[in-house]
């Protein structure tokens, strides 16, 4: 912690569990075996104590994309040449992308946010530039970034889901573009779980089995120059090993649980920043739902950690939020089953026996 | 077989493999890694080769509720009365039932079909009556219903395809609601399986311990009056111990693989229906994707059987097509991320080296 961040400390909003009960009820009485609906069931009771109602709606969706380039990309620790970040990111605002068909596909405000890709981009509509510097330094040689580098971009988090709570938002959604962050998300979560390299550095974009154990060397490289008591500090942590993108994400989840609006966490680097939140702030993990298990193979280590239960196992592993926006029209489900569906008295309909 | 149902012989139509092959190139071109969507990518290609296209879409769904009541209540297999699928064919066309808050949720176009509830039924909006007697008769002790009444079953089926098919629907889906019909569903599946009744008898709407052992029983007293050589018979197993809305799914399914439309198959009841269907015509399996893995402990032996890789787990059992809705709308972010993501040429974004 330091001067620029004194927000970190404020706690989570806390959970209606009167509202959440007042659903559980309501459950009960719908025309339909009790449980029988499952998780869609569980989802809409979530979302009723989080929102503080009988009658949860997730129908203004934010998805805020935070991209940022990676130093330790210059270790060969991806497939992709470093451009691909801010390409994607003209991709993003010109709608091609995965996450931009998604967003129009579930009707969400989609915003991206660059924090620092290497190459400088002109001016897009939809993208905001916040950029902190070409890309963070490479942390196998040093931190990743500065203290005043990390204030800025957990701030730039923050800002984000303020934006999306004047907008009126019900969910929100953060993801990620950068070339070399899953190295970055595999580093945070051995810093902060305290595991080996070897069961956190995963394919990525699509490593090649010798690309992985050379990404694990030089996730222990990291690990050895930083060392396990900095790391496991998540302040220090995210700012040693972490991303401008991955920070951003942590700040806006945290500014989410502080000013109680849900969270839907997409992946793997998602489940990092988040797991770095709830270890700054233990009641944010009241505000997270988790979209989807990833294909990437570290993701099972941060979902236990987590305590989490993702709905979707799709063998997704794109990032950009895309698993989350996947998810998006399962909690509507929810939301709709919950609202309208009859109870055993109005239907006349007898119960079980 | 008999001389009433000489269209049960007829093939499912053929698979497009060059559209699918055209569906599985363009993945390799989109802004993401290859591979990195997973079952989105499989769905989209997959309805690809199901609709000749390049650029497949499950706008315009249909789904159909098969209603029916079964004699083997009789013997105490359900803790709701019987009563309740007539209640409930009422929730349906009410609009308070899930399928009925799901299907205008997607947009999908709903059809009840009453083929035989104990209770006669009012003339209702939305509810074809079709009905061929007070329920089929108790399985355990004689054929659940005669040959005459398995063929107009299943006829009801084909004719609820051929009106999806008319009305220009991209994707079918068939649900269900009967009181007792999971012990039906075991019996088809213990027959068509060679299986014992203990792994195929599960808690249904919701019977205790001591319920689910006496519905083995029961079934297990059915399995020794029919005998396995009669029971692995697809269609005699589905007039000596399926029900008039399993007999009616089954031949919606085979029809709609006759005619080339893609079924989006639900949970245990609907498997055990697809079952009989691909041990009638096995090129009807092609046309088939699985919605969910159901909580009722048999369906994991029905997705074995069938090669199933159902794309929701969400401890989903309340039948009704409910599941398969809820499944619907990935179906439709895979078709959206296909036909609109852009390729890499396009984006100018660099491939991976």
């Amino acid at each position: 912690m330091n001067h620029e961040t004194p927000w970190l400390q404020v706690p989570a909003a806390p959970i209606d569990d009167a509202a959440r009960r007042a659903a559980e009820d309501r459950q009960t009485q719908l025309t339909k075996p009790l449980g029988s609906l499952g998780r869609l069931e569980t989802l809409a009771t979530r979302l009723a104590g989080m929102q503080g109602t009988d009658k949860p709606r997730v129908d203004q969706v934010q998805i805020s994309i935070f991209a940022g380039d990676h130093g330790v990309a210059a270790e060969g620790i991806s497939r992709f040449p470093q451009s691909v970040t801010a390409e994607m990111v003209r991709n993003f605002a010109r709608g091609g992308a995965g996450i931009s068909v998604l967003a129009r596909a579930i009707g969400a405000t989609l915003e991206v946010i660059n924090l620092g890709t290497v190459m400088e981009l002109e001016p897009m509509s939809g993208v905001l530039d916040v950029r902190l510097g070409p890309g963070t330094a490479n942390f196998v040689k040093g931190p990743a970034m500065d203290a005043h580098q990390l204030a800025k971009a957990m701030n730039a988090g923050r800002h984000s889901a303020e934006r999306a709570r004047l907008a009126g938002a019900q969910l929100y959604l953060a993801g990620e573009m950068g070339i070399g962050n899953t190295t970055a998300a595999a580093a945070i979560s051995c810093g902060l779980l305290g595991r080996d390299p070897e069961v956190l550095a995963g394919p990525g974009t699509g490593l090649d089995p010798a690309g992985v154990q050379h990404k694990a060397q030089v996730l222990r490289r990291a690990l050895t120059l930083h060392g396990s008591e900095n790391l496991s500090d998540p302040v220090e942590c995210l700012r040693r090993v972490g991303g401008f993108e991955i920070a951003a994400m942590s700040g806006a989840y945290l500014a989410c649980a502080q000013m109680g609006m849900p969270i839907l966490v997409d992946g793997f680097i998602s489940s990092a920043a988040a797991l770095a939140t709830v270890r700054i702030c233990p009641g944010a993990r009241d505000w997270m739902l988790f979209a989807h298990a990833s294909a990437e193979p570290g993701h099972r280590l941060l979902v236990e950690a987590l305590a989490a239960d993702p709905v979707l196992d799709l063998g997704m592993r794109l990032g950009e939020a895309s698993g989350a926006a996947t998810a998006v029209p399962l909690l509507r489900l929810a939301c709709d089953i919950h609202c309208h569906m009859a109870t055993f008295a109005e239907a006349q309909v007898a119960e079980a026996h």
